[in-house]
């Protein structure tokens, strides 16, 4: 009954949901309260972030990395949809690590996203299962803003924004490709502050598809009610 | 009456607000009506934009750019406030080299502020006029997101983002200076996405401030909407 199910016959993928985060108090969005559950038009943002891949055709499993404290006692919205629940670690690399390491063998691709990105669409996911069969594959949106490259207070020089992209999640991979990949990461130390990078540190190409401005990390509490106002623009899925 | 004119005694500034544009029309919000015309907090955006310049202490002037059409029938929100009006040009630098002609020659400094940045505060103002008293000094934050270099749809590498910074508005210069550098680019051609971008191909340093969040500039619909929810949050001034 999914409407573009054509596109993708069969499950290939799995889906890794990082919201291992030690939920940092956001001042005046409900301080105490991890971000990942905090709400998006009565839902939390963690079950958005969530249910675009339990829904997939494409995606078989979907695993969701909770902080450690977390894992025993779920949020009873988490413990309603078929996931498996992993237990997070001190940096977002472990947190996808633990995830990676129960993601079954039959799987050719891995999705892993971010739990703070509760507004990601189908299409989005879409745009990136179809490019990361052989390598990886990222949703971008442009950098709109002028840009300035300087340190110590000086600038050194006005960026290229035609060449720079605000990079998003999911984002796909082969699964075995990631595993070497993260494997080495882990090995030598290397510091990435995205999936992809570990990719461009092995040397592997990642491609670059449409993401979309409305797929927002939820970071500040600002974000919590812009958020909101996209949920409200939205079609309902 | 000012609470903080003992930091600027005497006015040695002239503000150039840059409202030039043609005004698409931004989908959902007011179709047909300029983008700097229509309303925060029941408030036009360009008026937001100027009135922060026209209270403060040290600006001696404040010269609004307008599309070439308006300036003989501007706005009655407008007309009530002590301004020159002058018309813009076809691209965003007529419009400044526009203003800057009107400038007054008493002035050290001129603050260039675009039109669309509805929510400055004082204390941005404040903080660029410390600094380009001898050289230009623009607003600047950080860059939180993941940022990819690339081209042709992959990626070429990550981006370090420390050095990475988001030019805002108001950017200050000492006036001399600058119609030197911006005679220097219109006889050369350069092309530059903001003013500090003239100043850097002249081979003049340019100083980082701290700018603010929420000085954003109204680009999309949804900026109209984000500002909304900004303007409710900050202090009324």
């Amino acid at each position: 009954v999914h409407s573009s199910s054509n596109s993708f016959p069969e499950a290939f993928a799995s889906a890794v949901i990082v919201a291992g985060g030690s939920g940092l108090r956001m001042e005046g969005a409900g301080s105490g309260v991890r971000k990942q559950y905090l709400r998006v038009g009565g839902v939390p943002v963690l079950l958005r972030a969530v249910l675009p891949f339990v829904r997939h055709p494409a995606v078989a499993e979907v695993i969701v990395v909770l902080p450690s404290d977390d894992v025993s006692a779920p949020p009873e919205w988490l413990l309603e949809q078929p996931l498996a629940l992993v237990a997070g670690g001190a940096e977002r690399s472990d947190s996808v690590w633990n995830g990676l390491q129960v993601v079954q063998e039959e799987s050719e691709i891995v999705l892993i996203h971010d739990g703070a990105r509760p507004l990601v669409s189908r299409e989005v996911i879409d745009n990136v299962l179809r490019e990361c069969r052989s390598t990886g594959a990222i949703p971008v949106i442009p950098v709109t803003d002028t840009i300035k490259e300087g340190e110590s207070g000086l600038v050194s020089r006005t960026a290229d924004r035609a060449r720079l992209w605000r990079a998003q999640t999911p984002q796909g991979f082969p699964r075995k490709l990631l595993m070497q990949a993260y494997l080495r990461s882990r090995q030598e130390g290397w510091i990435c502050t995205d999936d992809a990078s570990v990719f461009e540190q092995a040397g592997i190409p990642v491609r670059m598809v449409a993401g979309a401005e409305e797929n927002l990390k939820i970071t500040r509490a600002i974000d919590l009610q812009f958020a909101e106002l996209l949920a409200q623009g939205l079609r309902h899925r």
